[in-house]
């Protein structure tokens, strides 16, 4: 870009800080946080054991408390609160945004009560901004130990998303960019869904090939929504969909599959979901109801909505999703 | 189907015999083996301790030594040896092979020298018989133990394949059925060679992100390349495709991937396939020929070339596949 960029990221959760600690190695980047114990350590000890502990953040990277702060001066908006918050935190720094400053969300939900991508609600908040999405299977602590991994950031122009790479770029960490802000977008909350069905499985003590045709029966469900929806169905076969949908459903314990995982270990809803912010809970309540307003079948999303917000036991879902009738693939 | 069905199986290796297994519980099958003590532990214990210790294999199962005994009366032929002893397996049977006969192959490899898929090598020694495969996601050892699975049965013709379908199904192993042989056919052979790819990311311990894009890419290949060899691109995002990359790639170490980790991990291409047969490598060339005759790209195809046949180190492959230079997605 033609002059120093600065770049606002909102939230010091593990995947804002994250992004932020990548931004400040190629330009100037603060990071928000509510909390001011965390902005103290970011700017003393370049650390957050809040979200990180033991990771060290890279040391340009600042930290404030002030909202004004963060964002009166910045070129590019990150906003990395999750998706219940996202559109308070939109209103609360309108009044101090720059015109024209792309606006770039790394949430993975759908607001529950308007079933909206936030794509959309940046667009009802802060109109005249291009708004687009930072997503792909990327596990927080892997990215800032400095393994590789690779991300695609979603803008509906080419223009914007290709001057918008270098801020997050960097040899071990890939950006790709992709026009179709829609698929993008979806494929990060549907797979959310997908991945608490994978983790009922691990708790059931299913086996692997069970979650492997889980994993198989959930991008078919993504993909049939998604295009519905408006995304391009080879989005979902890529790292916003795909990529994120396995990384999420095998290794390492996402917070998604873990409360399907103490679900299927016989925990309750309350004890499964106590102290975790797990996106797909609520998705699943909005990707039902989008589905059946599109007429689009979704068994896997219908059967993790009767676990998680009408009792079924876990089990009984899995069966109905495992015994379903012979029939063509 | 109208009268008592005879199953033959060829092959008494971890898969052939589950498959056999699974389908004594529904009609008359006999498993044949070239190992005497093998052939005599079926029979007499319902155990197969060489591939499968431990596990009871159904009592109707019953093996024998001999060719003829196991092909002269069978009404379904299904063969479970390794690609590159398919062909005279073929030619062995060929004289005792009632006409009609289905001939369902289990093998996911190429043969090296043809290039050839298994159905097409069906077609030239057993001219006249319909030929197809059953394909999936579908570890023996957890089928055996009763655990959910399902998989795909690829047969060119719709009456051949539901008639076909009871044989191997049951309410835990669901059986689909698919008229695009050509795609189910190349997803496990080429799969093997992603398989391998992820091998190698694990034993150099480059983290969960950086498997999760190769997987992706993976996909990206396997589609390109099946779709220009005439396979159906939903095909490859199903059980036969997605469905058994992700469990090759992820969880349970696969033979595939368990050459491709100790390559990573340093260990000699001898040392890593010492024992093993492990389809992948043998198919990374005919999958490089294929796509360069074809005009395909296979960047991950060809890395696995290099560092399985032409010394190259796997962390230079890895890192050239890593470092591709950024562009769309």
């Amino acid at each position: 870009m033609s002059r120093a960029t600065n770049v606002a990221v909102l939230g010091a959760g593990s995947w804002g800080t994250t992004v932020a600690s990548l931004a400040a190695r190629n330009v100037d980047t603060l990071v928000w946080s509510r909390r001011s114990d965390t902005v103290e350590q970011i700017n003393r000890e370049h650390l957050n054991d809040m979200y990180l502990k033991g990771l060290t953040l890279n040391s340009r990277l600042r930290a404030t408390a002030s909202l004004e702060e963060a964002v009166h001066n910045c070129d590019v908006l990150v906003v990395g609160v999750p998706s219940h918050g996202f559109r308070e935190m939109l209103r609360a720094v309108a009044p101090q945004l720059r015109p024209w400053v792309p606006v770039v969300s790394l949430a993975k939900g759908l607001e529950q009560s308007s079933r909206q991508r936030m794509t959309q609600i940046i667009h009802q908040e802060l109109p005249g901004h291009p708004a687009g999405l930072l997503a792909g299977p990327n596990i927080a602590r892997e990215v800032l130990q400095g393994m590789a991994a690779a991300a695609v950031l979603a803008m509906p122009d080419r223009e914007i998303a290709r001057a918008l790479r270098p801020v997050f770029s960097s040899s071990l960490f890939r950006v790709y960019t992709n026009l179709d802000v829609i698929g993008c977008e979806l494929g990060g909350p549907l797979k959310n869904v997908i991945a608490i069905a994978a983790g009922i499985c691990d708790g059931l003590e299913l086996g692997r090939n069970a979650r492997a045709a889980l994993v198989t029966r959930g991008l078919a469900e993504i993909m049939r929504m998604g295009v519905a929806m408006g995304g391009r169905s080879e989005t979902f076969a890529g790292l916003a969909g795909l990529g994120d949908l396995v990384l999420t459903c095998t290794g390492v314990l996402s917070r998604n599959r873990h409360v399907g995982q103490a679900l299927g270990a016989g925990r309750t809803i309350e004890e499964a979901t106590a102290g975790v912010v797990a996106e797909g809970v609520r998705t699943t309540l909005a990707a039902c109801a989008l589905a059946e307003a599109a007429g689009i079948e979704m068994p896997i999303a219908r059967q993790m909505r009767a676990v998680l917000h009408e009792g079924k036991p876990p089990r009984a879902a899995l069966d109905e999703l495992m015994l379903r009738s012979l029939r063509r693939e």
